[in-house]
């Protein structure tokens, strides 16, 4: 039997501050940006970029952040490990971090590139169009794994973001191997289409042999096993893991575990704003339910509210206690 | 006769970045936060507060930027002083003003103090008590005026929070003394309340000698005058002033020039979030009506409009285009 957990979840994914505007439709042809999705570029491209942005706001991101954020809010004891520099957006990422109530010792970077920004054009239909410079959160490696706090950690959560780099890839399978020989559960979200399609072969092979937990929305599993028919994905989904979510946007959600489908519908909202970081947070809650042992209805309950209240305004974190909201 | 303007508001202020961020109402009290109003803080006091600081969102503000960038979505050719650090937040300042549409050319400040900011806690009430570090924006001085952008401007804008620091106070009367020989327009806003009680004298004497439109408050207004009567305080300042606009909060305003007085509504806002900037917007939208010449009624419906805008989500830059919101 493992020793009791210090840490309920340990997220690691791409240590990154969101710079978020509201844009016409005609800005993202105008600057030759991929409709809702991520694109890497490179710091000239992000400073021409900037050039042209509307007035912004920064908000604290990235994709395992903003579900360990969302953890911590809604109660979890939670960790997280990713690269930023010294600078004072790397300052803001691990301040919001912290004062969300997670531990972060990841060491800064000093004398190389910026703490990550991703440029978020937020279109009028509440879609987010996504543009990261990776700056320092693309040196994060196996030397910056802590193994003491993946022994700790009930559930290690890894983002898919981190398969387009070699070094981040090599850290997620080290963490993976550790949290496995500790007894402990891994999970992965695949993050965003072209991701899937980018490393198909190696998330395969990861879902088999390394994760217990998967998250994906429809698209992104349609993708990983090359099916247009989801019912076809979501068997071999089951036959691949132990668990699995499956967000489906306003048509809610299905969760999968030995022997039990839950459909959960999405959570009623005034007005959509900004739809970045809703499978961050659907994630938060469900890692959350999971970590108490909740049924799969209510752990799909909780994903639900918590991606609602993110959708409600710009940015990827919670502007109120996801705690109360739950009603947990 | 002046030659025409190449500007249509200027504004000068202190060049400052929020960080907003949600609280209860016992984190104002635990934190020794004085309630609804501007409190300046040392480097020492804004470090140990930000450390125990909800998870926050940085946007530009300041309260005469946050005009002059309303000002510029409105659809105003506008300029804009104030001191900057040259470091990431001040980037961030730079090009939100810029990406308005305004003109921001103050050099910014090397090797000193950081960029100024302004930790903003909002109650669950929409209020907002804000806690203000002026670093390098407290060395903005007469040097850093630029007289031929003064002399293009129709109308120069001033926050009464320059009151605070003797070289931003002379800077103040040096660009009125400018404006006034150029035949330009001078405004000024008195605030705060706390403000105006630290620098009643010298107010009264700037308004009746070098101030040609006035904004406040109604509590501001009532300081300035030492009265409690409404009426006698609209009585004075129309003595003093060619153009006075008083707002209410949820009461409207009242605009008031020679021979005429009209009360507006505020605007109805579904739910307020956040009253950050309220002022700053109400004083944009009656001011880029006074540069169109339109009606006191005209003045005072844009000014609800754009400040309806910005009480209904965090911070105090406008979300959306006012000129669309104001129809003009």
């Amino acid at each position: 039997m493992n020793k009791p957990a210090k840490y309920d979840v340990l997220g690691i994914g791409n240590a990154i501050v969101d710079v978020i505007a509201p844009v016409e439709d005609d800005f993202l042809a105008n600057n030759a940006i991929t409709r809702a999705s991520m694109t890497l570029i490179d710091e000239e491209r992000a400073d021409s970029l900037y050039d042209v942005f509307p007035p912004a706001s920064e908000t604290s991101g990235g994709s395992a952040a903003n579900t360990i954020a969302g953890c911590a809010s809604l109660g979890a004891r939670t960790a997280y490990f990713g690269k930023i520099a010294n600078d004072e957006l790397g300052e803001a990422f691990a301040h919001d971090l912290r004062a969300a109530g997670a531990t972060f010792v990841t060491r800064p970077l000093c004398d190389g590139p910026k703490t990550a920004r991703c440029l978020i054009a937020v279109t009028p239909d509440a879609q987010r169009s996504m543009s990261t410079y990776l700056g320092a959160s693309s040196l994060f490696g196996p030397s910056d794994l802590d193994p003491a706090c993946i022994q700790d950690a009930a559930i290690i959560y890894m983002e898919g973001y981190l398969f387009d780099r070699d070094d981040a890839k090599a850290a997620f399978i080290q963490a993976a191997e550790i949290a496995a020989a500790a007894g402990r559960q891994t999970a992965l979200t695949l993050s965003d289409l072209f991701c899937v399609e980018r490393h198909r072969q190696a998330f395969l092979h990861l879902v088999r042999g390394h994760i217990d937990i998967l998250f994906a929305n429809e698209d992104e599993i349609l993708a990983l096993y090359e099916t247009t028919d989801l019912d076809s994905a979501l068997a071999q989904v089951r036959a691949d893991c132990g668990f699995a979510a499956i967000t489906r946007g306003a048509k809610g959600s299905i969760l999968l575990s030995a022997g039990q489908v839950e459909t959960i519908a999405a959570e009623p909202v005034d007005k959509i704003i900004d739809t970045t970081g809703a499978g961050d947070l659907y994630a938060a809650g469900v890692l959350y339910g999971l970590s108490r042992a909740l049924s799969l209805a209510e752990c799909g309950r909780i994903g639900s509210i918590a991606a609602a209240e993110i959708i409600s305004h710009y940015g990827a974190r919670a502007q109120t206690s996801l705690k109360l909201l739950a009603g947990d």
